[in-house]
């Protein structure tokens, strides 16, 4: 008799915008897994907190550390699927044993996040649930209190990995769009919106519902540092009507 | 001294998919209002029916009908301005006694929502605060436990309301893709998804996470009915390695 997987769905940061079901969720849980980085809290466990129950088995899954391979190289890929296979394995032999295996998730556990790398590999094999949560990026425009996409906007997420030039192209293509993965490449975003006439419409927001949040007017942003979480909103065309 | 106007996302449709934010923001507050068509209960009503405080007032506000005006017509945006504009000025009443008064929302406050004409029509005289929300199509990819978007992929959400050829040409143009406003569009979408040569990868969900959801491929789907709230869900390339 096997046990049970959840991914659940923690929210973008405010531990009050977590679901009644997530809540719920951790409670019943045998064990708790989380990711973050080596040795450190994840955001997620931070967020859940004061729900992870105290008897329950915490599984920390660390990330390799992988500063040092360029992320085009094979080794880097190398690297990440063969920790995403270790935790697969580490969560499966939980499961095996009858245990319900949590797995927290910041936002939602299906969009852009760590714990699809797992669903991959278990959710098959293994019988499966989901707890939908609230996306970072609903986090953000909540706190920037910007009405994003309406009525028959086309609404576009853009990873600020993408080239400055399909940046630009993608800008002028679409009505609302958030632009993610900040980081270094905020000056080729700056660039990419100024070139597709956007600039202007454009807010930055960083921790939005957490400790340290800002929201400002992209334009008015005096410097290019931006945490990889950040995000860029601009609103769709029938908001500007 | 005014009031305070709270948008309140109460989630896709399960009521433990509210946020714990949502249900204290309900239960402080002096008048609930949502959004209904003329004389039913409204969705957003019902997901929240066990946090609407007793003794809060509640304020419908109801759609009208419309459905014998062509949406192309003048005189369409003009009903339904002219609605928003009284629904506005009704809560407004409420404010300017100091009243809190919370708008519930189904799924995100600010994400294709009702409560975005209000935001409008408010947020810049009264204080105004958004409890972020779980969306509709986070609930439905979740209840097809379907990863739909990660890594680098980039992600759109397309009205079905679009002509064919426009869909299909987006269709082709990104990743990871939610089709909503399906209701008679579903087979001039079938077409389109045919053309772009993602029919194969696409699934069909109905009332996700509420009494008498449906999810299966959109190629095994026999008839061409649906509700307006359905969507179609692709998920983006680098789930299918």
């Amino acid at each position: 008799m096997s046990g049970r997987l959840i991914g659940v769905g923690v929210g973008p940061g405010d531990p009050e915008l977590m679901t009644l079901k997530a809540v719920r969720a951790l409670a019943a849980a045998d064990v708790v897994a989380h990711f973050a980085k080596a040795g450190r809290v994840g955001t997620g466990r931070t967020i859940a907190a004061e729900h992870v129950p105290p008897d329950a088995e915490e599984l920390a899954l660390w990330f390799p550390v992988t500063t040092e391979i360029d992320k085009d190289e094979p080794a880097y890929r190398e690297a990440i699927c063969s920790f995403y296979d270790r935790a697969a394995a580490a969560v499966a032999t939980r499961l095996d044993a009858g245990r319900v295996v949590a797995v927290i998730c910041e936002g939602d556990p299906l969009f852009y996040g760590s714990f699809m790398h797992l669903h991959a590999r278990l959710a098959a094999r293994y019988p499966t649930e989901i707890v939908a949560g609230v996306s970072g990026m609903a986090g953000s425009w909540s706190a920037a209190g910007l009405p994003i996409a309406q009525g028959d906007d086309v609404f576009t997420v853009l990873p600020a990995t993408l080239d400055e030039c399909e940046l630009a192209r993608r800008l002028c293509a679409t009505d609302a769009i958030v632009i993610m993965k900040l980081g270094r490449n905020l000056p080729k975003v700056r660039r990419a919106l100024a070139q597709a006439g956007r600039l202007k419409q454009a807010t930055y927001v960083e921790r939005a519902t957490m400790a340290g949040a800002a929201v400002m007017a992209l334009a008015d942003k005096a410097d290019d540092g931006a945490p990889y979480f950040a995000v860029v909103l601009v609103p769709g065309f029938e908001q500007q009507r």
